[in-house]
């Protein structure tokens, strides 16, 4: 479609936002590996069963497809109400859910309701890094807020820069990603209180992992605080990164206010479909995931016994270290991808992140992460009858 | 999850951007009436053999749902830009293509790459009215350019008001909803010079009915012309409103900008392999979007043959009016819903919107307008022997 005689146009050649010059879009390196334990996807295929009863509600919803699905996602929502009121400890209903393709655009959402121009958002940081992007991607301005040196909240600190800085948002990882920790609920509610007290501002829990948690989920902290959002994905828990289903758990008022914003019918019938399949299959999708908390707690255990400095993990992955040798955890990040195994080198200096896969795929990461100590920093390399 | 104490809380009780304040979620009335004609969806049903096809490939890709879809889409980018090549006159190629769900997403990512805080953009209205709400939703300010009274573009009131206004996009939609009528190619150009001029700013034509019109799509005019985008969906020739998929053909530099702003993994697996089972069955939907042209000529025709005054269409759905007697286009709206019709109200004094739908679902509609012109304005009612 260039002409021959046309220069070569980039993106700095167009009228696109000043700060969007020189950069860069988000994501993993996808590379083709044995074995990808990078993005904290979840390593079990879906049931057979599950896969076809998929394909029977797609099938059924196909033939509806010429026309708008539900724009108010009701069945969908009731469902996922259902599953929170199981596994929540807390009673949910439809009026405080609210669905969108992964919990990135819910998100996104929150942020263009309670954000925007104008208006901040703080995040204690190293933390999911999408909500910092998609700060930006709304015109939100960002506040990276403080974490002690082994990454939990410094609570006294975070409680100083909500009063000093009223953002209007405040975001709490919990577990947190890529460290793993989880935030204890009386740190949550501090956090609620200080932000109430600075502006009145929202507070999103993003409990992305908290299926993986040793501790439960924060949703009873909804009642009576209209101000507080719970945010979750159908990606990790259910198997189904692929899907793209991401939703929330807030008050009423906060389910009405976000369909202020959101595209309408931004929710596809197949999508609703397959969503719904997987919520029919929660008790065997939720039997994977105590398969791969044992893995994790396993991860962290082999770890700790090689010489690694391993960050206490609630989530389905673990964040070891450290690399202080020779380029750091960016050249051991290479050695390990240069023995089949893709973990994730977050940017946080000395630290990767590695997530739980299969036993295998566990057990070739720890080789892999067993050959390397020789080769980073002054850690003695541990005796060969260590190895599983 | 409310305590009895608890006030109701409503929205405007919660930390909302004031600009939503008082305001209500888009969309149209979701009636179950027996004939709904009112959100210009495809009346007809996808073929079987397809239905098949979709649980197929869905199937497949649920066999892979623990893992994050493409994130770049590249192999529904490369089937639509074959789609586009063997459609639209031009070639097209993979680099030229984006998707996201629906084109109002694409719409959105657009407006997030080149619009924004501090930006504008146009659109001659009436045209489709989530322009000036994704711009708001974005932070980019909204100016509501002119049309003549027949609803055509004002040329050159519009080159005037690019100049004096210099915004960053400018939208043209053609075929226009919800008036019908197409965009002549050299005014497209004129717009388009008139926008380089004065900023340079980007210039979005939105044809997301363009394969229902007697003329040809204006991706011709994309080569040499890196700031022009052409937006496109599946919703209405594909006969797929349910599945959400839109997508642009634009300069290759245009493309790697929207990454900038896109949501990683925005597309989920699921609509990827259903927009390409859907893609395979391209002759046999071109073959229904025949019928409805017809359907739609037919309707453009009778509606005039009864007396009313109908707006030039190249879409699948026709404006007719006008109704300026008691209670204007609304009172007739109910009138026609009361007769078992949906139709739309877009708002327009005078005017209606009806989407072509079957022959059946139409012969509905006429007899329904047929009856109401008894009631509207002076109008008489036409001879009973007029009727279908």
């Amino acid at each position: 479609m260039e002409g021959s005689r046309e220069q070569v146009t980039g993106i700095d050649d167009l009228p696109v936002r000043d700060e969007l010059r020189g950069k860069s879009p988000y994501g993993a390196p996808q590379l083709d590996v044995p074995v990808r334990l990078n993005t904290n996807e979840n390593p079990y295929p879906l049931p057979e069963a599950l896969v076809e009863r998929i394909a029977e509600r797609v099938r059924e919803a196909a033939r509806n497809l010429n026309r708008y699905p539900d724009r108010d996602v009701v069945e969908l929502r009731t469902e996922l109400a259902k599953y929170l009121t199981k596994t929540g400890n807390h009673r949910v209903g439809v009026e405080n859910v609210w669905a969108a393709n992964g919990s990135n655009e819910v998100i996104q959402q929150l942020l263009q309701t309670f954000g925007g121009p104008g208006r901040t958002a703080i995040g204690f940081e190293p933390s999911y890094s999408m909500h910092a992007l998609i700060a930006r991607g709304t015109g939100t301005g960002w506040i990276s807020g403080p974490r002690h040196e082994d990454f939990t909240i410094d609570l006294a600190a975070a409680q100083r820069w909500i009063a000093e800085n009223k953002p209007d948002v405040v975001f709490i990882t919990t577990p947190n990603n890529p460290t793993g920790n989880a935030v204890p609920p009386e740190t949550v509610l501090a956090l609620y209180e200080a932000a109430q007290t600075a502006k009145p501002s929202m507070v999103i829990v993003d409990e992305a992992y908290i299926e993986f948690s040793h501790g439960d989920s924060l949703l009873p902290l909804l009642e009576g605080r209209p101000n507080l959002v719970v945010s979750r994905t159908m990606s990790k828990a259910f198997g189904a990164a692929g899907l793209r289903l991401g939703y929330l758990a807030a008050h009423p008022a906060v389910v009405d206010a976000v369909q202020l914003v959101r595209l309408p019918y931004h929710l596809s019938a197949v999508t609703q479909a397959t969503a719904l399949a997987a919520l029919e299959h929660t008790d065997t999708l939720l039997g994977y995931v105590e398969q791969l908390k044992g893995e994790r707690d396993r991860l962290v255990g082999e770890l700790r016994a090689i010489g690694y400095e391993v960050v206490e993990s609630d989530a389905n992955f673990v964040q070891f270290g450290r690399f202080e040798g020779e380029g750091g955890s960016h050249a051991a990040w290479q050695k390990i991808l240069d023995r089949g195994v893709l973990v994730r080198d977050n940017g946080i200096p000395g630290w990767l992140r590695v997530s739980a896969g299969t036993p295998k795929e566990n057990d070739a990461f720890l080789d892999a992460v067993r050959e390397l100590l020789g080769f980073v920093g002054d850690t003695p390399t541990p005796p060969k009858e260590q190895s599983a």
